[in-house]
């Protein structure tokens, strides 16, 4: 096990009803910006409870955060603290709007051209109040300190990070998702599914806890995914799903062990090319990557299939292969498909995919650093 | 699932050397005052490690803490204190450090007689601002903001809270436990197993990523047990057997679920009255109190064997008992007898372990409060 350090200050607050502690969460005394997407919140009740919980507070809003969140709109968003005056950010959504959030409580505090921050680095170290009412159980956002946004005009997807960006607190009340179309609920799921491998299927350190726990976040979403499209209202379904994504991203399954990631960079490069959704993007990786990388994986994929997938006989490959179809088969069995070509994207484009890669400079990737654009094109040409 | 809050303050710094970080973990201007037991870290290296870190601190120390802490030496720490305008607290030792600084901690701050913080649950807002050393895997309190503290003139043993307990940070070195008594090292990994039992074995509420967590810290514990006492220096065996202990009692794993601790409190009697360590008290109460309960502990107890102890054959009945068997098995391998009479209580001693648990209104524990005296009675004749 390797040394490592934690401390995760976002307070989470998860049940039906929770909403309404909102209204305790924040200060009477701030200027409240609720953030937002594309308007569901105001189809589905939502936009209601978070009304009623900030009755007693000052608050503006910004809608049109996109599935992607992109920086002109972050910078919009700025322009509208600045005419308002808002001093606390209360993200009302998935992990778009919490990451746009983030990004836009650190840009507000920042001294310079907020684009360094996601070109350069730059260091972020203070950033406005902020609190997240999760709307979807997905990216873990609403408990981490990092975020993603996309500047479309270069189709560069880029993360930043600081620890000045945990959200105060953040609600999950499983009921909220009842009403997503299914396609956003499996794609939480296989988001959540795979930020839980990228943490896991490396090589063994001895960290056999964070193994367990790992395991477990993979267990419970292949136990209660399908049932979360079958049977949208059965709340603890549900609340094991939204737990199981808060769980899988916000720093605890990843202490002390080492991290891959790779699945997440070159995912990056199809969502900003060619628009698909980041679960799908992950979908179609991560079993090719798996196989592409066996050899260095071998132990843990083992691990894998063994307290997984429960595969205990049959030679050490053919389990391998197995825990590789079963992975793949639960996306599917999502209605995720794990196939490149199901999104419009060929062979033909394969070489832009690569140039992208190069040009962020993710050359090295994975734990062992060895997914260099050669292995990249590998994995990709195994998801056509 | 139940509704539930969870925010955990502490800063976790675990791994080889780590203590050097107290260095800057407390502010230079803080005077320090370290908290510790019988002097053992004066023969470990551990205070040779904390001196060094303190090098630009000012601070003083305050040695004698007892294996169950006694509440008058709390209120001889707090004279220091006075005498020497300590500001800051830092635990170095197991669980009854921890838990006394904390008690030391909150009592600094108390107006009114401290006693009443545990005879009367009188409220700590405030406290001492501290820091813990863990040198023993045990009780979790390096991260919870509970703990108990016994008056010994009066044989009780009082719990206490305040979310004003919580340690700012905790340093984890399995490196310091190397040198640990066998006994105490089994002792801690009883302790663990229990506080993870007493969130676990219910009934179902349908948590299942919880019931995971909880399942993979007692395969930790099962795995990694025995090895801690075998090969004492292995790294990896120790880091596992701290971090589970540590994952036991931060919270964590009780949100939203159902709690029991019946075993805890009849086993803190037995410590009053009879100088049993307290993890020898759990170990001899918890298999008994599984056996009492079986019929409204049945379905956990069914899944407790099938995923912990990999139970999958025989009637119910008979992988209810193998359960139970293995649990007292575990134990006993470790070294801790189950058996009440190998530490000198008899049938005798019942009737006042029964008076005790009455004068204390510990009459209707578990998770169902059906646990009356008269069924502590009955666990307690199954222990003999």
């Amino acid at each position: 096990m390797y040394n490592f350090s934690f401390q995760n200050p976002t307070k989470l607050i998860f049940g039906e009803g929770q909403i309404a502690k909102i209204a305790t969460s924040i200060p009477k005394d701030e200027k409240v910006l609720v953030i937002y997407g594309g308007g569901s919140i105001k189809k589905n009740g939502v936009y209601e409870q978070v009304s009623a919980a900030l009755a007693e507070h000052s608050w503006s809003e910004f809608g049109g955060i996109e599935p992607n969140p992109g920086f002109h709109t972050c910078l919009n968003a700025l322009e509208h603290i600045k005419a308002n005056g808002s001093t606390f950010l209360l993200a009302v959504g998935g992990g778009s709007v919490a990451d746009a959030t983030k990004f836009i409580a650190g840009a507000a505090c920042f001294d310079g051209d907020p684009l360094t921050i996601l070109t350069e680095g730059a260091r972020v170290h203070q950033a406005l109040p902020l609190g997240v009412v999760l709307t979807l159980p997905a990216t873990g956002s609403e408990s981490n300190p990092n975020g993603v946004v996309t500047r479309y005009e270069t189709q560069d997807k880029m993360p930043f990070y600081s620890r000045a960006l945990y959200p105060q607190f953040a609600i999950l009340d499983p009921t909220v998702t009842y009403s997503l179309p299914n396609k956003q609920v499996a794609n939480g799921i296989v988001d959540a599914f795979v930020h839980t491998v990228e943490q896991y299927l490396t090589f063994p350190v001895g960290a056999d806890l964070q193994d367990r726990f790992a395991e477990g976040i993979l267990r419970t979403l292949i136990d209660h995914g399908p049932k979360a499209l079958s049977e949208p209202k059965n709340y603890n379904v549900r609340a094991n799903v939204m737990w199981s994504a808060t769980m899988a991203l916000n720093g605890l399954i990843g202490l002390g062990v080492p991290q891959d990631w790779s699945t997440h960079f070159i995912g990056h490069e199809l969502t900003a090319l060619h628009g698909m959704d980041h679960a799908q993007t992950l979908a179609v990786i991560l079993p090719a990557m798996m196989a592409e990388q066996r050899e260095q994986k071998r132990e843990k994929l083992l691990q894998y299939g063994r307290e997984v997938w429960n595969l205990e006989h049959g030679t050490e490959d053919e389990r391998i292969e197995r825990a590789i179809d079963e992975t793949r088969a639960f996306f599917e069995a999502l209605g995720v498909s794990t196939c490149l070509e199901d999104y419009g994207v060929t062979e033909t484009h394969i070489p832009e995919i690569i140039a992208a890669l190069k040009k962020h400079n993710l050359t090295a990737l994975g734990e062992h650093k060895d997914i260099t654009p050669e292995v990249s094109e590998a994995v990709l040409r195994r998801c056509l």
